[in-house]
């Protein structure tokens, strides 16, 4: 296929996005009847609070949790902080609530650790891996394995996109939600036709020129998203771009927004669309220049660059889909700017912190 | 005093940085005996978890409290996502645990709805806030007033650190600690010294050049630091900035970094300082222009830009203090660009979200 131009040279993470529907359908069909099985330990256990542990793109997908056990299950979802663990020597005391720890490779020590503390608490433990064989995994009680395949290029996409499914798997058994199972389902389809779509979208904005100091912007399910393709700008491109809810932007940080500022908005249909759509008016009054991740037609119109959404994910799986634009467009600058995607700047794949 | 000329024309938010070791002082002057009955109510009731819900300045007191109430305590500490509330009619279930409420005017309605829903839930609630009659004051069971006095620059300041020094003070009687409530006397003095000191050292660093898409850095206590200092910096001068823990930033981001990145590295003395250090070779290694604040003279050497601290902060209280040359650093840079900081880009003091 290669032809040796860079026009055409695909790379891993080229391959990696693109193996998104993939990775998502297998882990549907692998482990729908573990997590089911996880979800009735878990509920018979009582579980009421719900700590997780995770880094980078891990640590996004649980701020995804956050909402979506939120919401759905009323549970209080805390992200921890490892360091307690490795460096204070003082690990939260759980009283019984789950631990979660989320980690591509499975060998961050510090992740493990966190786990490791509540196992020995007495509290329920999840990995949420791609590798079964990890230590992450050999120390939790309970494993949702990510069948993602080897995931190579340093930034992550695939194995971001398995674990929001996995976390949605886990909230649709928690419930006993056959409709969000088979809403699941349908997603490996809305990602194929994301990335068929968005690769020349977003072409079309990465090739206006650098974005410096992108602002990215999402509320509820979907903050998770805004940070999640700010991380991806950052390790990609090596340029600046910060994510805020909207709620937190309006307080101090829209001060940064002047004419021409990039602000990408990532506002699929959902509760919180009116936030969305106040605050990109209050944008456009700065002068912004706003690209829209979005299903609605009306949303999008109003946008100075589209990046449309296929309809048809409701907004708790929402995120699943509205990364992949971000995801092609962090890796679209990057390429513009010359960089090799699949070893920016010097990135190891799996990093071990403490 | 002002004779209108840019270089002495005092601006509110010069006033309010000075005011900090009075606001301190004052704080613990008056709430001292009130945050004790607070804290043997909270024992009494066994506070088994907290949820802080805050926005802007007092999430990253709410950051600073996840290690304060971890580390002796060993509380687990979780940032509550108000939009659960506002947006998704979604209270989390509590279960006893204590919802505490962080707003300088205390009037952030989506805040406010925090603590009436876990209120009506049956949990004890907490408002800390520089306004003892606001609404968010009327729907706690408890209140800790700052008693920083009136402010009105936009950006936070005072309140801020008062706001550390009140979750200080609660620990320490949480704990029964002399040790610490003795330490947090010292801090006005430490305040003062720092704030005259590093007024200097701002302006030598400030005005060798705009610092573009500045990456702050810190660890454990100080990771508070190192995000609202990237606040201060976005919210004054507009430019870009982005915080990470040491450990998250050796996760992908760092490839942000090249050679002339201006890199704030928040590093008091403390258990995370062989952390710090190592990171500081990592962004040595790639070239980057390094600021340090610090109060070890050994660290500061390293620094190609040092920022000192007095000696003689407790690392859990050294947020306090490690803070002001941020603050200082911030207004400096924002003065350089010619920007009013008393109204950056046209901000309100009081952001109502919902």
């Amino acid at each position: 296929m290669a032809t040796g131009t860079p026009e055409t040279a695909r790379t891993l993470l080229d391959a990696e996005i693109d193996e998104q529907p993939e990775a998502v359908a297998r882990l549907l069909d692998r482990e729908d009847a573990g997590v089911a099985r996880v979800a009735a330990a878990l509920r018979a256990a009582g579980v009421r609070t719900v700590t997780i542990a995770a880094r980078g793109s891990s640590d996004n997908a649980a701020r995804y949790a956050q909402y979506l056990l939120g919401v759905r299950h009323r549970l209080p979802v805390g992200l921890a902080a490892p360091s307690l663990v490795t460096r204070y020597g003082a690990p939260p005391r759980l009283h019984g609530g789950l631990a979660v720890g989320i980690s591509q490779s499975g060998r961050s020590p510090d992740i493990v650790a966190v786990l490791e503390a509540a196992r020995a608490d007495g509290s329920p433990t999840l990995a949420i891996t791609n590798d079964a064989s990890s230590p992450l995994a050999a120390v939790a009680d309970h494993v949702i394995a990510l069948h993602a395949g080897p995931e190579r290029s340093v930034a992550a996409t695939k194995t971001y996109v398995a674990s929001l499914a996995a976390l949605a798997l886990l909230s649709a058994h928690l419930g006993g939600r056959e409709d969000l199972v088979a809403a699941l389902r349908a997603v490996p389809d809305l990602l194929a036709r994301t990335i068929t779509g968005a690769r020349g979208d977003v072409a079309a904005l990465a090739d206006t020129g650098p974005l410096a100091s992108t602002l990215t912007v999402g509320r509820g399910y979907n903050y998770a998203t805004a940070v999640e393709v700010a991380l991806k700008i950052r390790e990609l491109t090596g340029g600046g771009a910060a994510a805020y809810s909207s709620a937190d932007l309006l307080h101090g940080p829209i001060a940064s927004v002047g004419a021409g500022s990039p602000v990408l908005l990532v506002a699929p249909t959902g509760v919180v669309s009116p936030d969305l759509a106040e605050l990109a008016g209050a944008l456009r009054d700065r002068g912004a220049r706003l690209a829209v991740i979005a299903d609605d037609p009306a949303v999008l119109a109003a946008a100075d660059d589209a990046l449309p959404l296929p309809p048809g994910a409701p907004e708790e799986l929402s995120p699943l889909v509205a990364v992949v634009p971000g995801q092609l467009l962090a890796a679209r600058l990057a390429a513009a700017a010359g960089i090799d995607v699949d070893r920016p700047l010097g990135l190891a794949k799996v990093t071990e912190t403490y």
